[in-house]
């Protein structure tokens, strides 16, 4: 948008253009029109103007036979906008005075009295949060699909065995419901915080006007409320100074943004040669120009990479914000195309994500078979020898580590041990230990709160869809 | 923490240091340790081994005896730290090993049992939580006060006029306790980002052991609950490699920094010789070495720099967990500087800009005499060209903008046009206009919700100070 | 581009399509199509299709006739992309394939035996470094622009007297021309940057296919010559992998819009109505939709919001690479769209600023006037009592500190300190001291090289003019 | 330091303390004194000033006997300084004042001499620089260093086969020495930005003094030259108000730490169990604490994570800059922090990378066996097609495809198919194509300038020996 209190000097806007000599360079237009990018407000831009029509009515400041004309006008100039037959002009900057300008060719006078009560500045700031509530509520939507998507692999695998990985070592044996549940805790967190988000921006801007309120006898309760928002905002300079709304966005996104990151070099990694965890579907891969055998993890990689632009977004926010005085300056128009981008990018990875989980192909043998190797119920060694043996976990711990070496060195498993090799190492082991350096039982065994025993995570699962619905 | 799961080889770590031959290098130590800046974590660290010791006790994993010497030991070791005469050893790599084997040196074999059924991964995801959900409630704190400081402003100030900026340029008038309460809603919007960042993380990782949970009986609600958690985290996995709290803190922070970094543009802006709005007091300026006369706003400066660090913080971790596989990395060992750093700096910048403001004299007569200028009340002049004329909004700006190049040219403000010169611009004007042409009578009119009216402003202080007790 | 090595697997694109059964989604398209931005590369990408094909014609991989018939084919399908006639297709992915698919059409078999001895890996390499090259020059240009009307403001004003600001608070009195020169020299840095970048940068990808290298008898000092590259670069992995020139060419960017930004801050803080020390044209100014009176910077403005902008694809980039194992991984495709945009931000943010210096009207009353305020010569106060009184420094500084809070305590400025007063506090203060407290005397004193005096302005103005010819 | 021209207000400080009532208060204190991190600089600080001194003694602005006691007495403090025996005093808040002052105990009135014709606004800036001069020149000689230890390497595995990858998948076999160099290269780009960033930063701003140059007759030539400078900087505003040169140390630093996270990823995957490519040095792993088996690539994940810290430490600075008006603002005081951790961790992460370098043991057979899989010679196949078949490359790749799927659909590798099923799919197809799908065949065949073929790899290894040294 260009806007908000601000207008360009060209001859052609007689709106503004009252005071100016020359006009506008070419180059002026190109970096201060905004109706490139800010029409995709039309429909909030309208909605608010609709709300503020019917409030100037409800308060004597219009007729009611204006602004029934106002609100019918705006109606059909969102059905040329959405029929694609309406003409945006750069002249007019933005889309507020795009549509303005065609509800005046409609209906006449009573359309140059709309403008009556608010600013620019207000107005914008309305048309924005509106935008942006939506695509909170839609990113939650999104997010709810993904996690179904993780339940299903999930229920999927309750019990099948993978590596639980530190450090990319194997580590302990866990289950791959287990896994995918931990997306589901990360991504209910990222709904937490677009909620967050939601309500922290569900008060509205309009009638700020430009930077001080107006005169007229406005009622601000009455379109706030007609455009959802829980009350007006109280304090008219933050109104329309105010950018917390996009940045929390962008926020709550880039966290999200991170996650999917990770689950995305997961997926990269495990369906490389040497995992073989998962196969991913053909409609999530790509082949290759050269290498004709080629069956590439694309998106997966692309959505490693959103991250970037989606932080980079809110880091060109952040900056944009930093210093800049009270109230309006034109830097802020440079909010508008960093959200609608990443909002984009959310959407799009986050489709994209729920496709790849739902189309991918998990391999319980290799996942098994990598959960045995690597002395992964090493610490179901060091715990038995404390709950058995009775030794402190510190010198437990140490016992285990000299059992691996051994084991190591012999080129075998900790299993493949014999009792009496143990015993060398420490007298009070039996044989009762191998029951606990299987890879099943290891898991079976994990049964405290959010631990990764299968009967846990079909608890889990349980409570999940519960809450799901 | 050092890497919660991984433990350097130096032979004189016995605690793990059965199976390497070798030694780590200076080089591994120096960028492995983390004891030199974790052992802030020195009180969240025993509070964690307090609780996880008791519930250990009533879970029948350790005897009473075991459990209470170890919790008396506890004690004594933070004891020790708060005095200044613990021994932070690199060798022992962090904060958990060194308060370990300390409490092995003073109490012998319980030491050695405390950590049954948890793991580094675990201990340091609580500890660091425990910090970084204290320094929410700090931050929360540190915001009241500032707020509060700002409701003393405004009060004194209510009815000050002052020129409102756009662009600043100046665009309408407004008062002094208008332009404070802005500041007072933005941080009122940062407090709440703190408290659902704080809602947000107050689940417990304890008992997620390294990652999988562990096979030993242990009451997870009883720990959360011993530390004021308001439950166990769901997933293991989850728990050991989430880094979402901390990103959150700087999340909020980077937004609060933002915020101040406005309010001290302002200070620095305002304090100028060309400005003369305020005049900061001498414990938050400086001299010049060189320039014996200068005065300077250096608090409000640094402030304003602020953000840079704190979002560079944020910029930093969001960029360490990007891509990473779960469950823990040693890329997650770089989350504490940033936090430590980026927490420390929004206490001092808090403390800082409190002081400033509370200190701060404004000058209501260089206040008065901007507002007075640059035809400021041109906007009045449109309204009641529309509320009393009839006129079209559009039409009422377009008049009132040739009234203002007329003013222009004659080198005069508005109000000193005279009502024939107005006359020729537009026949409705009658004298009643000059009424709405002086600062104070526009101000005074801005009575819509939110807007800058004196009388709004004592009814939003009056909120505020019941709100905030 | 769509990552190079990749290719979708809609059953439509027969030229890879050999392998999958499913074709891709609809979500997967969105994902992963690139040709929405590449199509910006076409120039490049025939270009370097062409410097291709005679080399392998010249090597005798291609007949005479193959490759004249690919080279005219090539320059058919860049008239058809020029005028507007192309038809780019989304299942063709990215310019690449888009470009030979017409080609193809065009010539027949000859163009199925372009793709020989390289991949789409090192053909997006070179089209990319062939544009990021380009850039390069023309952000030279346009910096070398702007410092010329730096230059005509400077020699304009190369003795009119302003305030030289520290803290924005009046330091010590400067020249304008001095002012305008510091950019020059800013920009000058920024030119070298570039120049680096270009000379870093300028090795050709050509001929490392897809990441091995080829095993036909390629020329590849041919193509990198035919180019304009200085040589092929020595290592197929890296010439794949590397992003570094765009990200060479995004911290260049940066960099000079932070000075861009400091000289836009200048510039809305000189256009207020309390500093007046400059007039912006009304070409790069906008008016105001409800404060007809407003005449907002809106030029300046926007250029001090783009580093949020340019830093933001730098971030994205940086955070995309970040990681990457080698060599080719599809997160590369995000570079495009991050470069673009600042490239395009970078040379409109140059164009604005050209123009609005070169529009800028100084006023060099207000500028004189407020140099003369706040004491700023009481530097020049304390080097004569180092060099007529023989004071040592931190003595005369201590002096002047209180003559300056005597003038203070009168409200008068240093000059009207009567003789007396001033010899009260320090005996060796003589008449002759009144020649330095003038604003005249103490730029022309500044003589050192590098200082503000005068006739140091137009040396260095003179200078300029040489470099820039 | 602290801010260059400012000082705070305390009594005790009477350097400056002529002008200000009251005292600094504790927290303008804490957010206000840079000794705690400006210490050290305090070996450039007295080379400055030495410098400066014996300038002003050859100038006739100081006597000989002056100067010389100066230069002496400052040799004493850095003595002192180097011994740990100096006391850093807060209350004189920088570096500049805390030696200085000690200077003038040791010394007297000769030392209240040395600040004539400079400004800590110089001084600051003449120090910084050339502390990140010498930064640049470590960098340099350490990323020789990790050079020499890749080259090492490459020599070592110049033959070796291994997988090269793109999207994680096998691509085509390349050879170990080839991987390392693709490292050597990026590096050498490395060195080439911190050279550049050298060779800009090297002009002296000293003599610049507070922003305006000075009347006393200084020799900037002198000062410049005496202190490794190419020349004086010719605007003194820029000199004082510019921190490009801590931006491109900066800026050089993010992209070499982006290469090294690049690098510490393949070392992290390629040292998982699943790929065992190679085994760390013990001396740069670490074990676990509840795993005993556990042997961590901590130090390659720790360099990985760095990559955040250094970009957060750019994303400060440049974020501190934005916007700032000319000439010096407190704000800039922020920029060293930044600078000595990013500093500080460069030089940690390259000697850390180098360490494991040099340890770093590969395994051939499984680097040899990995490249053996997946079709890696299908485009050697393909290949073949064009240059034994004359098949346009297109068409060979679809034929290419069409055996891979074979081979798939059999669950055998390309050579394992009979030649009569070949020529199923393609007539043209004869025993010869056997030789091409060799994995040593096929490096051997990369010969074409910067392909893996290992004589390449030997000529590139003898090369990088030469430039090396």
């Amino acid at each position: 948008m260009s806007h908000s209190d601000s207008a360009p000097t060209a001859p052609s806007n007689a709106m503004w253009g009252g005071r100016f000599a020359g006009g506008p360079s070419e180059i002026m237009e190109a970096i201060n029109a905004s109706i490139g990018f800010d029409q995709r407000l039309a429909a909030q831009d309208i909605a608010g103007s609709r709300a503020h029509a019917a409030m100037l009515a409800a308060q004597g400041i219009l007729t009611d036979k204006d602004a029934e004309a106002i609100r019918e006008g705006l109606l059909t100039v969102l059905s040329e906008i959405e029929a694609g037959t309406f003409r945006f002009s750069t002249k007019l900057e933005d889309i507020h005075m795009n549509v303005e300008a065609r509800l005046i060719e409609l209906i006449g006078e009573a359309g140059r009295r709309l403008h009556t009560g608010r600013s620019r500045n207000d107005q914008v700031a309305t048309d924005f949060r509106l935008w942006v509530r939506e695509q909170c509520d839609a990113a939650i939507t999104s997010i709810e699909a993904l996690q179904e998507a993780l339940l299903t692999q999930a229920e999927q695998g309750a019990d099948w065995v993978m590596p639980g990985f530190t450090h990319l070592q194997t580590a302990q044996p866990v289950t791959w419901g287990h896994h995918m549940l931990a997306y589901v805790e990360m991504l209910a967190r990222d709904k937490s915080r677009f909620s967050d988000a939601r309500a922290r921006m569900n008060e509205c801007p309009l009638g700020a006007a430009a930077l001080a309120g107006t005169s007229f006898p406005i009622d601000r309760e009455a379109t706030a409320r007609a455009l959802g928002f829980d009350r007006p905002m109280a304090n008219s300079l933050d109104a329309v100074s105010d950018r917390d709304f996009a940045l929390d966005f962008l926020g709550a996104s880039s966290i999200l943004a991170m996650h999917l990151s990770r689950l995305s070099e997961e997926l990269v990694i495990w369906s490389s040669a040497q995992f073989r965890f998962v196969v991913m579907s053909d409609r999530f891969s790509t082949g290759s120009s050269i290498m004709p055998q080629k069956k590439n993890p694309d998106a997966a990689e692309l959505i490693r990479a959103k991250i970037g632009r989606i932080f980079g977004a809110q880091t060109a926010l952040l900056m944009v914000m930093k210093g800049l005085p009270l109230a309006y300056s034109k830097d802020m128009q440079e909010d508008k195309e960093q959200v609608f981008d990443a909002a984009d990018t959310v959407m799009l990875s986050l489709a994209a994500m729920e496709g790849m989980i739902s189309d991918l192909t998990a391999n319980p043998d290799a996942l098994r078979a990598a959960a045995g190797h690597g002395f992964s119920t090493a610490t179901d060694l060091a715990d038995w020898l404390v709950r058995e043996a009775g030794l402190p976990f510190r010198d437990a711990h140490h016992v285990t580590g000299t059992l691996v070496a051994r084991a190591e060195a012999k080129g075998c498993d900790l299993p493949d041990l014999s009792l009496e090799e143990m015993q060398e190492v420490h007298g009070a082991i039996t044989v009762s230990i191998f029951d606990v350096l299987g890879v099943d039982n290891s898991v079976a065994s994990r049964t405290s709160y959010g631990g990764t025993a299968p009967a846990n995570v079909r608890a889990q699962i349980a409570r999940w869809k519960e809450k799901l619905g």
